[in-house]
């Protein structure tokens, strides 16, 4: 008896996915280790297999056994049926952007990559521009072909690939709460802290001490270093698939905490890849939820665990260790001071939680008004800087701390940006649910015990893959629907209220 | 209009090339960069784009499109009839290894390699030997049907893989004439060399200067960084394409020159990759001519280049530069003497020019009686260990330093092992047509002048590709067939006389 039409998808997309991991570990690769004079030859590989990716997806073979296994489903669990319909996304997807314009965008992809990496150590935006230019032309031509088949406008057609279910409106939302109070809570808690800044930290941090204090808190936090790896490279990242974790972050020699929170900030995405489901591992339905949920995994972990109070004191004797580290600008309540810091800083990754989310509004609005034509691409320098110094009243000192310093865009990934300020939402939602179930959350932190955390994120996010949307997801484990509401809220009484507390003590 | 059969064959032939580069990078990754627990994944990948490789090549696309070429072959130039040659080459290979092969193939020799890496690590055989006769027993399949459709013996079919042209009867001839002369003068010059041993360098020398050095020398000699990387691996190797070149090497903290040797071996392949014709980079014809001659690449960069008086003289400044090296044991007669000792080691990477045909004789008459049948797998170790001590006097300490140093059966690469005799041997006759042309060839390598050297053989070597038969590639460069008597004389002349006149000095 031949195998039934639903599991004969399922063998297709396991050769779907060992094609995905394959361009992860190219664009990794790309990433962390290939000579830079490469890029040619990996544009075309990575053609290739997208290419290849693409026509597996396509096969009129996957959409006959799609009509079959739907027509048959009455047997299926209920995972099966919600891996059918991630199986039908995929082709959906894949089938409205043409082979030709997967391969062209590869091929570009990767040029624009590499001439990204050097405008941005030249600081000379100049020769990234016309790489650019053909990526925003590509993903325009994408967005329209993805719009008409899924029936959205161009930009939620890009968004719906990064973060299903998620619209410019959900975005927009939570942008409107948003505004409404940061601007000024910013001024507030500056205001606030500003006649007691905290002792700042001086000395070189060797990059492999920076690095071994990394390796040790990921260990704690049940990083399996037999399934991953810890690199450096020019931006933070988490690459491959579920079996093969590859992270990255960057160390600034004077900067303890940069390249440490990077690492945990990637860490975060990392636990949620290496806790989805283990028997849909090589199924649509076995992957993450899209982006807007791992950022939420990668926000929560950076800003609301590792930005603590109780994290500062299991921190501290860390650092000691590590670096020898002595004297007051290493006492606790100066290091949570330091992580807690407000300041209008141009680099949106070195952010502090209040001012993250302005980075973000303003790549939104950039990356739609490159998109729709209204911004040449010769013209967004500029516009950034004017963008800065608008919300944040400073211009950057060059373009490598302005438009340069994300690699978004050169990869092609517009529509990706608001996933990072619906995450930073939905951690605070989940963060909540979490504090109320789990009591002494500050004490197992400051021990350096986070197994608690990883549970609980398991249970109700890792372990759900794509089984269900984002908002049924939020639900479920929140009982609550999407808010910013609860963002806010969480920002004015840790940076307000604590920093009150903390400038009375 | 549309493209010719021959043109759009070239289209197909690129998108194979492609896979081939991500399929190298893959590897490289797994021998490098990949954490051990994901050996699994590692697998499935290599499985999904092995099979497509091979589904390319097997298309009937490919098929109709060579009859239709080759019916009109009479407008091609030389190099696109060697093109069209190798593609029906490449394509008869492939048709005659069924799919299912391909893809369990790739599959075994994923996880032969990590549990190889793991016996290694721990000294123990039995970790590895299941998946080493997995692996046997596909290769033998694979040989029998390979066999029956070249119409050449089993194991010849290997061979034919790894070095297109060549038989056994080859290999027999030259393993004939170098069993002939070596086993005796090996002793002669170990009771010339014994009375005068050279003085032993001591001390520790960390890797990181090691790697320098090697660096420096790499780049001395053209190897392009921004195309290319050196890396450390537990077995050395060359991997990636010709527009990304990965070397590795491994460091022995107590003995400067095993890494180095290791790394210069490797370079002489990269070089071959670096000087293959740019313009058929990405086709059949570009490639390197087998594995014979990419073994007489690197066996004449390290066995002839760097093994000599003048290299000594050019090396020492550098030893004392990276190792802040003195004392008469660097003195360039005694690091010459070095590099030139005569010793029945057990390492085959580590062995001298003298003993190395005999390391690889081994190799040659095991790996035939495994794939018989008549040796079985868990009688490896004993039948290595026996042959070790009838040739070298000596047995490994343990199956690390015996059957589980090479990589190459884990990764099913059976009938690779002769290239390295047949390799030295054409290494020396280069040499000597080098040699009759280049009258101060010692001056340029001692002042670290490899421009003259790599300039002949990217002429006469590298820039041919697979234009030629190894055979006719050989007469063109030299003038002569292949023999193995100018192996020997050269060996005798390097030995015997040089060490009588080193003596005597």
């Amino acid at each position: 008896m031949s195998a039934s039409p639903y599991k004969q998808l399922e063998q297709e997309f396991k050769r779907v996915h060992a094609f995905r991991g394959a361009i992860a570990l190219l664009r990794w690769d790309a990433a962390v280790m290939m000579p830079r004079g490469s890029s040619d030859v990996r544009g075309e590989q990575l053609a290739a297999l997208e290419t290849e990716h693409h026509a597996l997806l396509t096969a009129p073979r996957i959409t006959r056994l799609l009509e079959r296994a739907q027509a048959s489903a009455q047997g299926l669990t209920d995972w099966q049926v919600a891996n059918l319909r991630e199986m039908r996304r995929q082709r959906d997807h894949a089938i409205a952007t043409p082979a030709s314009l997967v391969s062209r965008m590869a091929r570009a992809t990767a040029r624009a990559e590499s001439h990204w990496l050097a405008a941005r150590q030249q600081g000379k935006f100049e020769l990234f521009a016309p790489h650019l230019e053909e990526v925003v032309s590509l993903v325009r031509d994408k967005a329209a072909l993805l719009g008409q088949a899924l029936n959205l406008s161009p930009y939620d057609a890009l968004i719906d690939e990064f973060s299903p279910g998620i619209s410019s409106a959900d975005i927009d939302a939570v942008f409107k709460t948003i505004s409404r109070r940061l601007p000024s809570l910013i001024r507030e808690v500056i205001t606030l802290q500003d006649p007691h800044p905290p002792l700042p930290v001086t000395g070189k941090f060797s990059p492999s001490r920076q690095r071994a204090l990394a390796l040790e808190i990921m260990k704690a936090m049940g990083f399996p270093f037999d399934r991953g790896r810890l690199d450096e490279s020019e931006h933070p990242s988490t690459l491959g698939v579920p079996g093969d974790i590859r992270v990255t972050t960057r160390f600034d020699s004077v900067d303890p905490f940069s390249g440490l929170l990077g690492a945990l900030h990637e860490t975060g995405h990392a636990m949620y890849d290496l806790g989805l489901p283990g028997e849909w591992r090589d199924q649509p339905v076995g992957r993450d939820r899209g982006m807007v949920v791992q950022e939420s995994q990668s926000l929560f972990l950076e800003m609301l665990v590792c930005r603590s109070h109780a994290f500062a004191g299991y921190l501290v004797p860390l650092l000691q260790r590590h670096f020898g580290a002595t004297g007051p600008e290493w006492d606790v309540d100066n290091v949570y001071a330091l992580l807690t810091r407000v300041r209008r800083g141009q680099i949106r990754v070195d952010a502090d939680e209040l001012t993250y989310p302005l980075h973000i509004l303003l790549r939104y609005e950039l990356e739609k008004r490159l998109l729709s034509g209204d911004l040449a691409v010769r013209d967004l320098p500029a516009a950034w800087n004017e963008g800065m110094e608008q919300r944040f009243g400073a211009r950057p000192a060059s373009d490598a701390e302005g438009c340069l310093q994300d690699i978004h865009w050169a990869v092609g990934a517009f529509g990706y940006f608001p996933s990072y300020a619906l995450g930073a939402v939905i951690a605070v939602q989940l963060f909540d649910a979490l504090r109320a179930q789990v009591h002494d959350l500050d004490q197992q932190v400051a021990r350096g015990d986070f197994a608690g955390i990883f549970g609980w994120l398991r249970a109700r996010v890792h372990a759900q893959g794509s089984r269900l949307s984002v908002q049924e997801l939020l639900q479920e484990a929140t009982g609550k629907p999407l808010s910013a509401v609860p963002f806010v809220r969480y920002l004015e009484a840790k940076y307000l209220e604590g920093a009150a507390s903390s400038a009375a003590a």
